[in-house]
């Protein structure tokens, strides 16, 4: 067994990260430069962050076990997700010390009807929700979105309902399984905002950005985001009420719908928190002075939090997502994505290829905040050498009649 | 033993890097995002690049027989440095196909007279020069500079001598090593480009830069450079004809003096080519589209080249030199550096520190050209916090009586 390592030597420690996947690999590559020593709680040799990690503990996510591990080798231990077992995790870090962000942080937010009361008690906008089972089914508007509480992620768990019959037959399909009904807004866009806040309670706001969703999960962002200073300034002040009652630690991702008047929702509602580095801040990697996973390191070990703001003009950051079961490196697709102008690839390692699943993105920077034909011509290009049938963006689709 | 690879299957195969130093940590962390396994040839396991390559063969450079097991995992293989052994290096690619740079590439480069009698035969602009056992040494002007024509880096091995006593003393002293003569060129600036050369002949040129040595030693750069466009012109026009004869693969730095008229020595004169990633580019990973090392890496593996231009208005990048023989890993001094605003940190992971060895490196990215006052003031910063006695830069110090 290894030594013990007070808690309070935090900078140039070893940091923890529970989890391997794609966001942990991002961390381990922010965190050598830096000079941080990087371990990760990992299930499988194969997973994306274990060839760039200095060192590894072996275990899913939820193995208590390995993250006892995690605890004797680095004083500081973080999340690449939300899907842990707090109650198990209470126990190994009784003085709350340990874990960044603070299990306390994390209580309201992993359970999504836990975080929107959370949200709705800061009088914070959110849209109307109840839990399925106390939901006056007779009085509900459509569409409506239904949602599992816990372990939802890119849009999986998540389904937005026309009708009574389809929300009926939704509710039998998830019966046992804990669910969350929620007002459906009718937004313009969707919105994103990476924030951090380090240890003594300092804040650091990135450019507010523009994503794009199909089917519930993220296509592409667009940097910054064009809405009015009015709107940047309200997101931004919701993020620093957010992060402060939460008494958060490291870098957040709070996504948000944009109403803009004369709707009778106009306005700025949070759809969810995530506590943690996100795809929606990929784009920082090249665009910004500090990267999201740079940020985190920093928030997390108390070092100095580093400049958010954009170093060129704007960017468009596309993911490339798994269209197909398979076992491809996609050697010949990454050849072709990695001739774009400007495009930096990042190839996260992961096989197999499943449909949705998240293989890498591609950022393009540029001089100046994309427009909407630009950002449309970028994406429509890389898409096209990624996916095998070309993608019409939903802004350029021929309008149902 | 391992099967091998075809080496016309380029691009996504296995990338070998001999030597383990923090160019090769740069590579390896180029190459991850990019999709790129990389293999270096490391003698110890304290070798920076070995925590965050995919694969290690244990030996010095110049250890062959570890060279030959790194082909057999590598269909490509490249350098970190040019102390290579060349002959022994033919034996093992007798096709000359596996090495980039080729061999033949290299072959005129390694010495310094060499390098110089190629440069000379070309036509383009260098220092006279000879061999100092054939030099007359009664004819002599001084200063003059005399080099080992081999194993010379960071200034270790140039001398510049200011009369005829102190420079047969140095004779003395390196009886037996092949030494160089040259002319010395009474430079307003020291310059450096960053140019590569792909498979097929063609070349992207990074801007200009301007390199601050202190005893022969980067201290710092600025880029990008402020000279006249018909000198930048000058400049491209030389290295694409430099990379042109040497049929060059991968990614080079040309150093160059620069006497502004109406010197009689007015002009560009090349002072040193590295057939490699170099000091001077390393500004590119936070201020170009794509750094020198993702370059290198697309150029040696037939990759599209990238943008090599600046995504924001310049940069200062300032080395982090040892100063004492030590075994700290300094973490106090790089918490306090880290918390320069726009700062990017690239710590090395080296022990033990000596006197001149680079340890890390620092980056700001700034929205315009740095102009001397800032940039002095950057340097002043950021010099302060790692250096133990404060470091006047040259142009700010008061000029000798």
């Amino acid at each position: 067994m290894e030594p013990q390592v007070s808690p309070k030597t935090q900078s140039f420690q070893p940091v923890g990260v529970i989890g391997g996947g794609q966001l942990a690999q991002m961390l381990a590559l922010a965190a050598r430069p830096l000079g941080i020593p990087l371990i990760v709680q990992a299930a499988a040799p194969t997973d994306p962050a274990v060839a760039v990690a200095d060192g590894v503990v072996w275990g899913a996510v939820t193995d208590t076990q390995a993250t006892a591990q995690l605890l004797q080798r680095c004083p500081v231990v973080t999340f690449e997700n939300e899907f842990i077992p707090l109650p198990e995790l209470r126990k190994l870090d009784p003085q709350g010390s340990r874990f960044r962000p603070r299990l306390s942080t994390l209580e309201p937010l992993l359970d999504k009807l836990h975080q929107r009361q959370f949200l709705a008690e800061l009088g914070v906008p959110v849209p109307a929700f109840c839990p399925a089972e106390t939901a006056d089914l007779s009085g509900l508007g459509f569409p409506v979105v239904l949602k599992r509480r816990r372990q939802g992620y890119d849009g999986q768990g998540t389904r937005i309902l026309p009708d009574r019959a389809t929300l009926q037959q939704a509710l039998a399909e998830y019966a046992g399984i804990p669910l969350l009904l929620e007002e459906w807004i009718p937004f313009e866009r969707e919105l994103a905002v990476i924030v951090a806040r380090g240890l003594a309670g300092e804040i650091q706001l990135y450019p507010v950005v523009e994503t794009v969703q199909i089917e519930q999960v993220c296509r592409y962002v667009l940097a910054p985001a064009r809405i009015p200073p009015t709107v940047e300034a309200e997101i931004r002040d919701l993020a620093v009420k957010v992060m402060d009652k939460l008494d958060a630690v490291g870098v957040f991702a709070i996504e948000l719908f944009w109403v803009p008047p004369p709707h009778p929702k106009a306005g700025i509602w949070i759809n969810e928190i995530s506590p943690r580095v996100h795809n929606s801040g990929h784009y920082t990697l090249e665009a910004c002075h500090t990267s999201q996973f740079e940020q985190h390191l920093r928030a997390i070990t108390g070092l100095p939090l580093g400049d958010p703001s954009l170093k060129c003009g704007g960017a468009v950051m596309v993911n490339l997502l798994g269209y197909e079961h398979s076992s491809s490196d996609y050697a010949q697709k990454r050849q072709r994505l990695a001739g774009i102008p400007n495009a930096t690839l990042h190839w996260y390692h992961k096989t197999p290829a499943r449909p949705g699943r998240k293989l890498g993105h591609v950022t393009v920077c540029l001089p100046h905040p994309p427009s909407p034909a630009e950002a449309a011509d970028l994406v429509r290009t890389l898409e096209a050498l990624w996916y095998p049938q070309p993608w019409i963006p939903p802004f350029l689709q021929p309008s149902k009649p």
